[in-house]
Formats: structure tokens, C-alpha cells, sequence
């Protein structure tokens, strides 16, 4: 023994830091509340056209993932994967199609088919974070397997179109922009071209149609480009004929404001197609009638042959949803919002794992994207969402007439709360003004002898410090502080609550 | 070049089988629709309440998970890990509480507080699966944190009661058996025992009190105990006297149907709590009267001194729900449902972090474990979930006509589907069937050409063939099969879906 102190001091173990891993956020109160509102709204559409709910775990084996296949030791090509007990790796599904392929050829013969089922919940990506940019995120699916019909194909259009309006787009705030992939397939067949890597850096060129226009558009399926900021694109090197033909294509299509069948009209006329490409035209003309028999707007979905999505899998239709409205970043410059949505048909998906063609075709959206760009369309905000209304604690004495009292008014359905810190009278204020409570409930010694209550209003007060309201005319109208019968809380504290959802 | 075949086939690359990993479960249709029915509930009433709700990411870092740290390569210690990017081991949370204190601690300076939040989302286990044992599920929690009043614990109570209620248990139904942990600690105190083995010892001999009786937790809170099957359990080697206090403690509560201030009651007369346990009562007390101030029934929660529950972190208050029904298992033998939800105070956890204790409290429950309980109580099932009206397809002409109806159906509310496959009438009607559709809508010829509608009603045929019904009088008021005209189609089957809500 010694009383030399040792080289270890003995303090406390070291506490942990309270952060989360990069990439993972942390969401709450009213924010969540909207985007909760729009899962349950588009989920409410969903239901009624009759898509079943379905959900999958978390995790799947890395092989019916398929996509990104980890590496023997250091799983990071895309996906968080680990190896489980018995030693298969398994990774957090990246998106609800991968899933739902599996689930299909799982079940398929137990299955009533065709099968619809729209999904919602978190998929992961490991991929680097950045601001705006996540490693965790909902995305909201709708799916039906086992139908080849256009019909299918229209009817998930038409139910993107009836659940982006649930969720509060008006009409002329989102457009459904369709194509067919099996146009390209037919006027690349039609030219003699087969190669793979070709065939994608040509579509990856009328992608960027909408952006480049023409001339950029035509060097990038010829040789190459070079832009604005000195770097070079080698070009798809199409034969100078096909590039008139996609030229004469995209051409059929930069009148704005064709409708669906007129768009057909003019691609048809552009010619070039091959046997493919009439199958596609004939595919999206049964697409429109379906379409028009469902009375969807020509303004809701238009015919757009410069859609080509990025995914491989789609074998057939492609939709993007696109919010129309102009928005502003957060240094105020105009910004298209652009895509909020997107699917189309993949019938080899679920062969992948039984042998066997599949059809199917579907619609996906982010949720938290969505509630941007309604946020960005000035709807569904969180700003409608309140807070309770906050029952002050004066003392420990009279706690059961305080907690009477919040009984009574979640009783009557208002969302009510008893302040349960230990701090004053001006604390509980702030306190409540933070809750974004419409009013506060007082039950002082005065009111409690008297068989009062004093209700305070506190919209009344952020009003006038906003400065949205002429003092004097709200004094008049709303007094900010009552004192009534005590019976007369719930009455008083509705009418306060239907006035402040005016403001 | 040879024509001999060469050993390695020409064949596709091996196809993935479709299963998922073990312990991760497919939901659908009803079951998950009753799930969710749950949730949303519940989250109306905690939102009631005052409570917002957070959702956290799914990975924590594992050092703010602490209770299961990963081994230095192979992390299996009851949690899915990974090292991220930097070399730092992240894991899916276990729980919604470890996230919750991390985040209040994370935010702490910027909350409103006392900070009342709500939860509900997937946790994961990496524990051996098992029949009815999952390594994800779905959990909701409700917390106050940073309120130290016994009126938190009283509001925790109250709000699971009416979350439970709302859910579909009525009176009767379940109970919530409040205790505190400190009456124990006071015990051990009064009795000069400090070792925290065998104060763990001792309390899990009591948490079998309910099970074993007095014998069987005297056995093990003394030298230890051999059990029917011929296991030896070490006891905790309590000094004789205390042993004998803690008999007139558990004695005090043997009276059923005390109402929770005559437990009190005779919980201090058993005596022996010393000043610890004392104060242990005080705090049930005001709990007591804070809760009959909400009105929540004596036979809601009762006062049950045997309730220890196991997570080491509770530091006070400790509740647990209980289903009372006798249930049957699976071959028909009478079980107890036992526990659906538990929770207690825990003021150290957020310190873990801050180095501040920081008082919380708060009620957790598995939401399948619920649904499940709700079966047993014949409530809340998923048999009243119905699917949709569907649309027999006869041929491709007629397309529009089936779309319109289906358009129509739908816009006013009822659920609908066109059949979108390619099989025939009778397959048509089997699909329906195994949607579980009230009713099938046949657009044929002869009702196209005369402006009319065929209406099949598939609960007449259901209650026959399960002999619910006199065939007579069932044929008299629901005749099975009607032809209207056009314009009642959804007037029609209105009139079956409200009839087959009452099957």
C-alpha cells in the first residue's frame, strides 16, 4: 500500500458523447406531424383503390438485394450489411422494390393475383452524407404484381396523381410525365444499334434533353461535349441517321401542351420507331384510354417521350411526378424543385428469382421530399399544427384541481397538459409559448376560492408581436386574459382555440 | 475448337433463393391493418396528452447504446453492429429509451421542459429467433423528461390506461400494477444488506413470488431453492429477520381488491421500510392522489408491492400492464396472458451522458404483443378489415365501362378494384373471394347494352356456406345476385356493405 496516488486517476468512467452517426436525423413535434398527415392521406387513397399494406423487415440477404453486393470483409457498396450467426450476409433494404420482388416469388402461389400492396417505411443507403442528404429516409411505394395490362400501368398513374392531390397539391401545382422505355428499344433497334454501354450513354443524353436542349443534347449521342466548365463527355457515337431520327423524335414533342393522344400523334409521325417502339405507342394509347375512362386531366398526365429514368430494371412505362411551382433555396434564388416521384413497369424483377417473367409496375416517393415541396407549394405545412394548452402549477397543495381540470379538457377532446417542472410563473409562460399553446389555464388561490378560472390567450399576444393585428380592434375583440366560472373552462378555451385557427 | 461440351454448363447465373433472414417477419393486409389501428389510437390520445412525437434514426453510436457493447470484431452481444466509414461502431437500437436520452441530453439547452414525447417504430434484437420471438419489432414509448413530481408518474399511469382503452381493452380488461423500486431499496437498507447481487438475487425471487408463493420466494430469498424439475437455484442469503419482514410486506398486499390507499396502508404497517422505503410511500401516495384527481379507476391500477420489473436502470416508480383474461394457447390449454407494457422512473440515465441526473419516467409496450392481447380479448382483430368491391373484367373492349365504374366507386368512398389479370370468370370470382370483397360488380353485354349493372353480394354465399344463416330467409332479404340499373350501382352497394357490417 502506498499513498503515492496512482498514474490512473480515479474519476467516473469516460461518458459516451450524445450524437448520432452522420447522416441520421433526429425529427419531431410538427414536422413529423405533416409528414405523418401525408403517409396516412396518400395511404387512406391507397387503401381505397384497393392496395393491400405490406411490410417487410429491415434487413434481406445480400443476394436478394441483388444490386450492391458487399465485399468479402468491408460491406460498403451502397448498403449496411453485416454477416449474421451463420455467417450469410444480410443488408438494410435500400429501397420497398427489392423487397417486395423477394416477398412476391416467396409467396407467389399463396398470393391472390394480380397482387397490389403500397408499403411506407425507412430504407437505408450508406452512401456519404451531406446536408439534405441522408443515410435513413421513408419512401412511400404502391405496386401491383402479375398484371401485363396497360391498365395496370394507368391505374398506378392515376392513383400518384388522386394521392400527391390527397396529400394537398392542387391542380397545376404537379404534373405526371409518362414514357415508355420500349420507344428507345424500337428506335435503337430500328437503327442497328445492340451495344449496352451505347444504348445508356445515348439515354443518358436525351436525359439531359431537357437541359442541354437540342445541340448539347446531339453532341452527347455523337461524339462527345464539352462544357461550360472545361470537362469532356465522351458521346454515345450513334450513326448520324439515328441521331436525325431521335432529333425528328424529341422534336414531336417541344410543343407545349399536346395532349396525350396529340403526343402520340407526333412521335407516330416522326417515324423510325421499329416493331418495338409501335408495341410502345399502341402500350401508351391503351394507357391514355384507361387513363381518360378514370376522367384523369390532361394537365395531371401528359405523354413525355424525354422521360427515360435512371433505373435499369424498368422494362416498359416510366412515370416522374414533377411539382411545377418555382421555388426558392435558402439563399433565395429561384430553383426548379423538379422530380417528387417516380415508377414505371418491371417485369423482371421477381424472375430473378423464380425463372419466371412477372409483370409488374409501380409508383415510389421520398416522404420527407414530398413535404418540401408542399411546404414549397405553401400546403401542409406544420404551422397549423398546435400545441396544448398548458394548465399553470402554483403550488403543490392544489394539484388535484389542476390535474381536474386538464382531465376535463382532454375529456372534450382539446389536447391539454399540466406544467410538471419545478419553475415559476413566467418559466411556465415561456414554457407554454414554446408548446405553441393556443392559451394557458390558471388556478390560482383567487379563482380557486372563488370557483373561477382564468384563461389567457396567447395567440393574442403573438399577434400583436408580429404585429399582424391593430392593437386596439383586438383588444376589443379578444381581451388576451378572461376570468369566468369555473364551469365554463371547456367552453371558453374552445371558442379561444376555433378563433386562433383563423389567425 | 472442339465439339466436346465443356465441364462448366452454359447455364444462367444461379438465381437467389426468395426467403427472408430468420427472425424478420412479412405483415400484410388485416393483420397490419389492425396493427397500425393501434398506433394511431394510442398516438391520438398521447398527442391528447401533450405528448409530440420523435422519431430518432435507427443507428445509434454503440457507446450511447452502453448496455450492449460489440466485441472487438465479431458484434453479436444482443444488437446488429457495424463499423461506419471513421472505424466507429454504430448499432440499431435496442429499445426507444437508450435514443430518447440520448437526444434529450444532445438537445437539452434548446427543449421545452419538462419534455413530454412520444414514440413508435421497429427496435432490433439480435437475439435466436424463435417460434413468436422476432429480432425486429415495433415498440411505443411515451416519456416525460426533466420532471421530478410524482405527478408525472400519475400522468405516465393515467395515459397508458386511457392508450390501452383507446386501443380496444375495456374495463376490466387489463390492469396497471404500480410499485416502487425504492421500497425494496429500503428494506435492504433497514436489513444491512448492501451487495448488489444479492439485492438482484433477492428482487427476482420476489418478481416469483406471484408464481411460487411465499415458500418457494422464502426458499430463494434465503439459502436457495431445487425446483420441481430437480434445478438448484442459489438463494440471496437474507439474514432470517429480513426475510421475515418481507414476508408481512408481501403478506400486506396477499388481500385482493384493496384499493390503493389501503395498500399503502398496509405496506407501513408491515413495517421495516426504513427511511428510504418511507419516502417510497409518500411518493405512492401523491401518485395515488394525483391519479384519483384524473378519476382513473381503482380497479385500472392497483398498488402491487410484488411488481419489481427486471431492466437495472429504474431508479423509483415501476408499472406494468397486465391482460386479465385467461387466454388459450395454441391446443386449446388456458393460459395467462400476463405482461403488455411496462415502464417506471429512471432519473440516471440521461446522466450517463450530461453527468446531470435528470428525472424521467415513462410507459412502453410492443405493439404485436398488444394486437395479440386484443385478439385474446376478442377486440381490435382484423376481422372486421374488409377488401374491396371488385370489377369483373369480361373482355378488353369494355375497358372504359369497368374503369369508369370502378372511378365512380371509389369517388364516392368505397373501396375498389378493377381485375386487372387475365384469367376468367370463375378465377374473377375466387379472386374476390380471397380479397375478402363485400361484393363483385359484373359489366357484361346484355347489362352494357341495357344500361344496367349486376351486383353479386359475397357475404350471402359466405354466411351459407358457414351456416350462419336460414337459407329461406337469407334468400328472402338478400338475394345474393341483383341487376339495377346503371345509375344505383353505388346506392346498391352501399346497402350490402352497411348489411355485411352487421354479420
Amino acid at each position: 500500500m502506498t499513498d503515492i496516488a496512482d498514474d490512473t486517476p480515479e474519476t467516473a468512467p469516460a461518458r459516451p458523447e450524445a450524437r448520432s452517426p452522420r447522416g441520421f436525423a433526429d425529427r419531431r413535434g410538427s414536422d413529423l406531424i405533416a409528414e405523418r398527415r401525408i403517409v396516412a392521406r396518400v395511404s387512406e387513397v391507397y387503401e381505397r383503390w384497393g392496395f393491400e399494406p405490406l411490410e417487410t423487415g429491415a434487413f434481406e440477404y445480400a443476394d436478394a438485394l441483388g444490386k450492391f453486393l458487399p465485399d468479402a470483409d468491408r460491406p460498403n457498396a451502397g448498403v449496411f450489411a453485416l454477416q449474421d450467426d451463420d455467417d450469410q450476409w444480410m443488408a438494410l433494404r435500400y429501397d420497398l422494390t427489392a423487397p417486395l420482388a423477394r416477398f412476391a416469388a416467396q409467396t407467389w402461389e399463396t398470393l391472390p393475383k394480380p397482387f397490389r400492396r403500397y408499403a411506407f417505411g425507412p430504407v437505408w443507403r450508406n452512401e456519404k452524407p451531406g446536408p439534405g442528404r441522408f443515410r435513413e429516409f421513408t419512401q412511400c411505394d404502391a405496386d401491383t404484381v402479375g398484371s401485363d395490362r396497360p391498365e395496370a400501368d394507368a391505374e398506378i398513374i392515376a392513383m400518384a396523381v388522386e394521392g400527391l392531390a390527397a396529400a394537398g397539391l392542387d391542380d397545376g401545382q404537379a404534373v405526371v410525365r409518362v414514357s415508355n422505355r420500349k420507344l428507345f428499344d424500337g428506335l435503337f433497334e430500328a437503327g442497328g444499334i445492340t451495344d449496352a454501354v451505347q444504348k445508356l450513354t445515348a439515354l443518358r443524353a436525351v436525359d439531359k434533353f431537357d437541359r442541354l436542349g437540342w445541340e448539347g443534347t446531339a453532341a452527347l449521342l455523337g461524339e462527345g461535349r464539352l462544357d461550360d466548365s472545361g470537362d469532356y463527355t465522351k458521346g454515345a457515337r450513334l450513326p448520324a441517321a439515328l441521331i436525325g431520327t431521335i432529333e425528328a423524335f424529341l422534336a414531336s414533342v417541344s410543343t407545349p401542351d399536346l395532349t396525350r393522344a396529340e403526343t402520340l400523334d407526333a412521335v407516330a409521325r416522326a417515324g423510325g420507331l421499329g416493331a418495338t417502339g409501335e408495341a410502345a405507342l399502341a402500350e401508351l394509347a391503351a394507357i391514355d384510354a384507361a387513363l381518360g375512362a378514370m376522367k384523369v386531366g390532361q394537365d395531371r398526365v401528359r405523354f413525355d417521350p424525354t422521360i427515360v429514368r435512371g433505373l435499369e430494371y424498368y422494362t416498359g412505362a416510366v412515370f416522374e411526378a414533377e411539382l411545377l411551382l418555382d421555388t426558392v433555396d435558402d439563399k433565395g434564388r429561384a430553383v426548379r424543385f423538379g422530380s417528387i416521384g417516380g415508377g414505371g413497369r418491371y417485369d423482371d424483377l421477381v424472375a430473378r428469382f423464380t425463372g419466371e417473367r412477372t409483370p409488374a409496375t409501380g409508383f415510389s416517393f421520398g416522404v420527407s421530399r414530398l413535404a418540401s415541396a408542399l411546404r414549397a407549394a405553401g400546403a401542409g405545412g406544420s404551422a397549423d399544427v398546435r400545441g396544448p394548452v398548458v394548465v399553470i402549477v402554483f403550488g403543490q397543495d392544489d394539484m388535484a384541481a389542476y390535474l381536474d381540470a386538464v382531465a376535463e379538457l382532454r375529456r372534450a377532446g382539446i389536447a391539454a397538459e399540466l406544467y410538471l417542472g419545478r419553475a415559476g410563473m413566467k418559466a411556465q409562460m415561456k414554457y407554454a409559448d414554446r408548446r405553441g399553446s393556443p392559451a394557458v389555464v390558471m388556478l390560482g388561490g383567487d379563482e380557486l376560492a372563488n370557483g373561477q378560472v382564468t384563461i389567457k390567450d396567447l395567440d393574442v399576444g403573438r399577434a400583436l408581436a408580429a404585429g399582424v393585428a391593430d392593437n386596439e380592434a383586438w383588444k376589443a375583440a379578444r381581451p388576451g386574459q378572461v376570468t369566468v366560472v369555473r364551469s365554463e373552462l371547456v367552453q371558453t378555451l374552445r371558442s379561444i382555440i376555433d378563433a386562433s385557427s383563423i389567425i
